[in-house]
């Protein structure tokens, strides 16, 4: 284990640019590294300008790292692996944010007891995307968690992510379009009506591989379904909105 | 009253290309007049070779002249309008289908009954969109009819639809996105699993203003969500694939 600026780094960690304002983020291979799917749902929610913001199953707290340059709200985010959550509370230090990120190291299902009933603005989640598989799972525990519902399910996220927020509060979700009924279906279930949805197709002409959603709690039924965003123009080239996305251009946020 | 090859052709009637193969069109824009929305279901709807497939609310049966172009199945459409179902009627004559398109005038909320549980292999419809609007109704009753659910709710379409197909059979409807949510909670609650769904875009850059969808009765949870279908390249000239479909070019078929 070395150390930088008195911050704990474990052996299989780096230090990375976050490409937006001036942070930075500790990342491991072997234990997390934040996606797409990440930032671009850290872009596309609206935030409130101040108040309490829950981020669910936060990794290591990417999206709360790139929302703190979007509010002043404090925001709080929930991880149930203590690799994670450390890493998640370091990356906090590293970018002395404490007094505006809280990192709670616990199960999600627990969090409305923790944290309260209604007591957030807004709740973001990334959660993992797909069901436990049958049989043996292979590899790494910390891939499979961020992949396969382990720790909590589809329907746990929803149903906390609901009980978190206020009413008329949002609640925004990155996850598989294959998935999309079931979604729609357990927010409607929890009172979560999605307002503003956005596909994510890698080209123009392919199927949607993302989906972002946000939803407002105790809405009247109405969903807006806004522009493709496509991520390449070619092989490996991103789009132009791609990048505004990515680098956060203001016009680009809540897109 | 004029007549054309015997066929009475009503005082606001024309007679338009349909630009598929031979067919023509009896139309009214003072009674009903096809859409682009109704063009693009009877391209998208994945068609059984044989069989039977029934079309609700067909209007003046432009769906299933189109279909006739692309499947050897029999094609009932149903419509309560009698000035339509008329329509439909001189349609099917003017096309010398007879033996392969039936016209019924009637309620699709009875059609069940007379056409029985589980008898067709696909059903097409392209509902009226908008619920019935508070307060007094301007304008001519059969665009009333035609844009409002005074005949029949999303939910009537959606009962009838999954009781007119067998199990393993597809329902394809044309809709507004801004329902998608309700659409998808009635299409579970009848047991049909929507399958694979495309939006329609004015402008890559513009919302959905249009969503096919395809639904499996029985069928398993998981969906997929097309590339997105963009109508127009620049302010008024449509786009390569747009074309594509509108003509039936066989590649563009179920897209």
């Amino acid at each position: 284990m070395c150390t930088l600026d008195s911050i704990p780094l474990h052996e299989s960690e780096r230090i990375d640019d976050l490409l937006t304002q001036d942070l930075k983020i500790i990342q491991s291979d072997e234990v997390f590294s934040f996606s797409l799917d990440a930032v671009l749902l850290a872009r596309f929610c609206m935030v409130p300008p101040r108040g309490r913001i829950a981020d669910l199953c936060t990794g290591n707290g990417v999206i709360p790292l790139l929302l703190s340059t979007r509010t002043r709200a404090h925001i709080t985010g929930v991880e149930i692996q203590d690799r994670l959550a450390d890493m998640a509370q370091r990356n906090v230090q590293l970018n002395d944010l404490q007094e505006r990120i809280s990192v709670i190291h616990g199960d999600l299902r627990e969090a409305v007891d923790e944290l309260g009933n209604g007591a957030f603005d807004a709740v973001t989640v990334n959660p993992p995307y797909l069901p436990v598989p049958n049989g043996e799972q292979n590899g790494n525990e910390h891939f499979a968690a961020a992949r396969h519902e382990v720790y909590c399910t589809l329907d746990d996220v929803v149903r906390v992510s609901s009980r978190l927020v206020k009413s008329g509060g949002r609640v925004a979700m990155v996850h598989r379009p294959s998935r999309l009924v079931e979604i729609f279906a357990a927010m409607r279930q929890y009172r979560l009506e999605p307002k503003r949805v956005r596909f994510v197709h890698p080209r123009a002409d392919s199927e949607a591989n993302m989906v972002l959603i946000e939803a407002l709690r105790d809405g009247k039924p109405e969903v807006r379904l806004l522009p493709p965003l496509i991520v390449y123009k070619n092989g490996t080239e991103y789009t132009d909105e791609l990048v505004d996305v990515y680098y956060g251009k203001r016009e680009a946020l809540a897109f």
